[in-house]
């Protein structure tokens, strides 16, 4: 299986502290091993900390002044999801045949020119405006279907339930 | 095509202001018909209104006080995205072939008990902790694959590009 990235860029403190958040735990729950945040709020990488430490997997964090010297040094394929790209469906194949590591690019508002120069490729998941969490989900999930369903072995699990909220606490035995 | 429509319950003022307008914007872009938000800032409706003014569509915006109300008398089948739900994959072809209208509920944070309750499914995308609105999105997906690439008419249409951003403004003849 490949390795997922995600860098998400343009994180304005205070107005972005809870989508940035579900950028971080979607990409997670989704697969990705690590997420590089451009200038985050200490909360913002608390809250995803909390989740990582009572529901387990070794999902990583990285602060980052410079996003640029990330995807300059990444060997991954750099995929930029924007409204403006090409079709993920018209791509989905051509990426997955690759077989290779990629890094996800997500970005609040306006991304700076340098993040469609660089990628490898600039790709969108319909050509209307919506969310960055939307987009990295559905595009994280096309090229690995169901990754969602990945067990964490973490200290609390959900235990799914057609009628109301169950989990186990692995640490009360 | 079934109708799809979406409850946003739980919107908290300036918390969530920027997640529930993400949580709009995606039910908009993969072809809900309308939202209903509980308790919503003007400017959260504002924001959508805008989207809806430049991109086109006949998305509807619905402010309640008493969603409660919204739920009991809707004659849609009512899934709740949940992360303590059944898996979506386990239910997906069981839903499909009702063929019936569907009126999603997505929650911020805690819900209150009634909503398990009154749904007629309760539904997992995975059972980790990620966004209602990555859920919202794979759910919807899920339903009906590749609705997030409608075409919606409005004044503005993004032109799809590998390199940059353009936008085609049919008013500027």
């Amino acid at each position: 299986m490949f390795s997922c990235e995600v860098l998400r860029i343009g994180h304005r403190p205070e107005r972005d502290k809870r989508v940035t958040t579900h950028v971080a735990l979607t990409a997670r729950a989704f697969g990705a091993r690590r997420i590089y945040i451009s200038n985050p709020d200490s909360r913002v990488i608390k809250s995803i900390e909390d989740v990582i430490d009572k529901f387990g997997g070794d999902f990583e964090i990285f602060p980052t002044t410079n996003p640029k010297e990330i995807v300059n040094k990444s060997d991954s394929k750099v995929i930029h999801l924007t409204m403006y790209g090409l079709p993920l469906d018209d791509k989905c194949e051509e990426i997955k045949n690759l077989s290779k590591d990629i890094l996800f690019i997500v970005g609040a508002e306006k991304v700076p020119p340098w993040v469609f120069e660089l990628a490898d490729y600039n790709i969108s998941v319909g050509n209307q405006p919506h969310s960055e969490i939307a987009a990295l989900a559905i595009a994280m999930n096309n090229l690995h279907p169901t990754s969602y369903n990945s067990d964490f072995s973490g200290r609390l699990s959900v235990i799914p339930s057609a009628t109301h909220r169950d989990m186990r606490d692995s640490s009360k035995g």
